[in-house]
């Protein structure tokens, strides 16, 4: 039996099945609480996550990166593999929080038509990378610099901060944290996130007229007899 | 003997005392650090507590929630208690960052005449709540969503971020921290705060001018009988 | 033999030499991740140590405090020492995040010369600072005071964030991060990252005209032997 | 009207209405699960609280004592205030993880008939702790010991943990955490835990003996009710 | 196209391959350290999981159970699924310390032949598991009980502690942490940890002789080609 | 100038100047907590820094190392460094809990003389470790293996865990954490150490006989005059 591509180090996987482009840009127009919803309440990395910037938004198909410790070689190697539309999601075989990424990468990453970066660990350059408006989301920034002197992979799936993510997942990121779709079901979960916002905007209206949820949701009678008690 | 109302599941108390207006709207006028400083030094949840967007600023009068973990059922039976002026502060009972308050929450309560809210959770939809110009004191932001299927309260003394909130109280927040203010002492604790701050303005300006602390305090003296000693 | 002045409590020391004017008028254009490459990438305080409001950037010489815990009363005995040019780089001899420090004493330092304060505790009166733009790096916001009873030292070697800083050392921060120069070296890295700088922008342009990093530092043939291998 | 007293400092209440000793003892002889379970699933202060010996095992009437960041003073007035069958409970006004207590203060403590200590900060001299017998749960560890300088207060309402303490309440810690019962309830509370104890033992020898809980506890209509499918 | 399993909510999946159990028994005589060297340094859970006891060892084909925040339902549905020689593993759809296993639950899981429990949560009843020699490892101890409310999954692939874990795979823990080895690999892994092993008991006795590294390991040439200078 | 050796990489000092034998056998009779009170309340590490097994204790004077993330090449430079009576003490240029350590190095710096570690990072192989009786203070334990590529430095001055080691310098470990006493001064701390451990132990047999410390400290007076107030 083979081994399994997870975890594997010093591979660089070419051909990748991306998730349908069409799917990719329908999910575009939702936010992540939106498409976490669709999909049944998963897919979500850890909040520890946070863009670098107030107002970021970023949605592409995904190309994985696994770095070790303090070494960022390998964002080099998947430089090669972006395609635009495609955005760059890299995991760390351990906690750290050294910035592997700044304005230089951000520039390469940029002219292959990368929509932004997704890191379980440091970023530097934030001024830049916000000026060129070039999204990251992070767990940490920090100024220090990485060596290149160790394999990791690219291409293959990788955990993300809590997340499973395969090459060619779509992986939208906004202000309140980033989500994973897997390519298989991009389609669905467009049509579900859908729906879902259609129902939003009515109950919004609802709600602003000073609606109860109480009442719009029919609460009342469940939260009855769960045993709930009014005193005064 | 009865059990006290601390902690206790299942309980909404529809009539609370709420602090005297006028004191709420004094204390409004201050920062949270004056405030704490009026009180004594006392009264902050802990600073794990942000503001969602720099330059937030509220100052209600509590209505409280107590959550349990991944659980938002609570704060729709909370939105029918809030009466203009108020502030949610919403405890949970275990630690959990999952977002349990978003923009339709967020346009219930404003509609209700909510001026913010206080969570020890997380919270979502960050960019549309920062677009209404409502604010929100969390320790997260995570776009995971939560069910609606355990009891909590609302309008019960809770433990938020360390602080303990009783219904009723003055409860101000701004880009320093969170302040809780009795309802019993709000009246003083205001005119403390305008002492303060009047004297505050004078200092201001001899700093400004280039006096130093150590002479405006008179510290030389007592740093010298602690033992202070200069060298050259 | 004598015990160092590392640590000591209770001292103030008045004459501090000074990294030369010129280095750090030289080091003040380059960013915190630049000057921590050109020194051989060492010197960063820890990324816990966070800028109050974007696009902060200070760099001066560095006047050093040792506080104890929720206790700031050596900030005045330091307000004395400060010289045009200096920045501030307070440690505290444990983990707490007090407000140690907000706008009136802003305002003394701002008017002895201060180009900033660096904390490894807590700062309040954030907005008031950012509009006096007074940039402070800390690790934590928080309105709660501190007392003046117990005794630190003034320009004594101390550890700040995991990086030791000696008085007159300069002191760099910005978005990045912050980082410590050694007074006796601060011309020559003033240099180094002049060339490091120099280099970066001739990349730039390759970079952002579509060549890969892996040509461009020749990088192919050492993954190669390192074992890196390509599957489709 | 008068200030509560939760909060206020430089206070000493004497004369504290400590719960029933015979209710304390009953409670005693369950674990700290078995009582939260008991009050309906609340009281507990947060896991970061553990004890310094595996096997620690302390059930007490609360003296409260609130505690200044890296300051001790309070802790010997409190010793006055203990009685035989007491726990202290310590809280800080803001985060310290200094070694407010040590084995000088565990042997006044004991003298006085302490049952053991419950800190939200640090405990030191832990191996002579450990050996005289004397259980503490804190927050951290450390040989950082605190000056005597400023006061705090005893036997007034605290926040310890994130959980409410009012002197007189039974405290209960063990291995697995610590609980509070409010005095006015402590002897329905050790009622119900008996009889929930009761009802464990018996379905611990049907889960020994292989049943499932899926059985014994009727949850396969209601799994299958919620949507649980089955899949090979 | 369908769905893939992970992270699916309401799935029990009863027909799940499993490690031979022969490569099973075998990779149980080596450390989670070996072991993870020998799978070219991959597949470790981060080292927040610790176990409760010091000495704990075990060693099984995972069983996994995807759970919800402050909810234990599906622990009972995985106790039917456990065969002798599995190892439960479980997952959090949130960040969460409550905890979710108890002495009940671990009297159940033994019966059924599990070897032990790893779960990114916290557990309880520590003191009885310790004595029964059920091992756990888990980021948290907790008192704090669960409900059973909300439906998760049995036997798909889960992200645990940020490792992929799929039912079937071999786990192994011990008191330097939690590994996971492939199902497919389990053979392969096994050889490769005895191969490291047998080599490192030569070493071992050439250390214990007074060998350096240095030499033994033939370092010294490549550090001077790296640089590395000596000084006196 | 010449640049100080704090920080530089890739540097290894041969010959350092070892506290004096007899002040560190002298220190060696001590607690952490103690030597750091005789010191002036100063000189501890973070107390992040926790020992593998309960009652460690080790004394020795420092072999410094200064690691990159992830890579332990400099431990087998730091073992040729080490002489009876040493204690190694390890910094990491940033954060990284991986395990660095194992029992193949313990063996090694056994073999040399070593008293123990104290390590900014991670440790395996804990077990052995224990069964060796070698300690080590670390902040993390880890089974996650390190590399060999990248140089950093042994005996140069380095920050671990928030203070300052030289070489040479007595560091003191045991179950309360970990002290640094400058070579220059070891002998005055081991006497102000024996001053103050007599002392302690006239206290003990007082207050164990059940002497307030309200009294044996003279305490009444300096509260009443701080304004405690007794209410009943």
């Amino acid at each position: 039996m083979e081994a399994p591509l997870i975890n594997q180090l010093g591979v660089v996987k070419r051909n990748i099945v991306r998730a349908d482009a069409t799917a990719r840009e329908r999910l575009a127009a939702f936010g992540s609480a939106t498409i976490h919803e669709a999909m049944g309440r998963v897919g979500l990395m850890k909040p520890t996550m946070r863009p670098i910037y107030a107002g970021s938004h970023a949605c592409g198909t995904a190309v994985t990166v696994l770095l070790q410790p303090g070494d960022n070689w390998m964002m080099h190697v998947a430089a090669e593999q972006i395609r635009p539309g495609d955005i760059v999601v890299a995991a760390v075989t351990a906690e750290c929080t050294d910035g592997y990424f700044g304005d230089l990468l951000a520039t390469s990453f940029k002219a292959r038509g990368a929509q932004g970066l997704v890191i379980d660990g440091g970023v530097r350059d934030v001024k830049d990378l916000t000026a060129m408006g070039f999204p990251v989301w992070s767990k940490a920034i920090s100024a220090k610099g990485t060596i290149k002197a160790t394999l990791g992979s690219v291409n293959i799936p990788v955990v993300c901060a809590g997340a499973l993510v395969n090459p060619g997942d779509v992986v939208l990121a906004d202000d309140d944290g980033v989500v994973v779709v897997p390519a298989a079901i991009a389609s669905q979960v467009a049509d579900a996130a859908k729906k879902r916002e259609d129902l939003e905007t009515d109950k919004r209206v609802k709600l602003a007229a000073g609606v109860l949820g109480l009442d719009m949701y029919q609460m009342r009678e469940p939260l009855a007899k769960a045993g709930l008690r009014y005193i005064d």
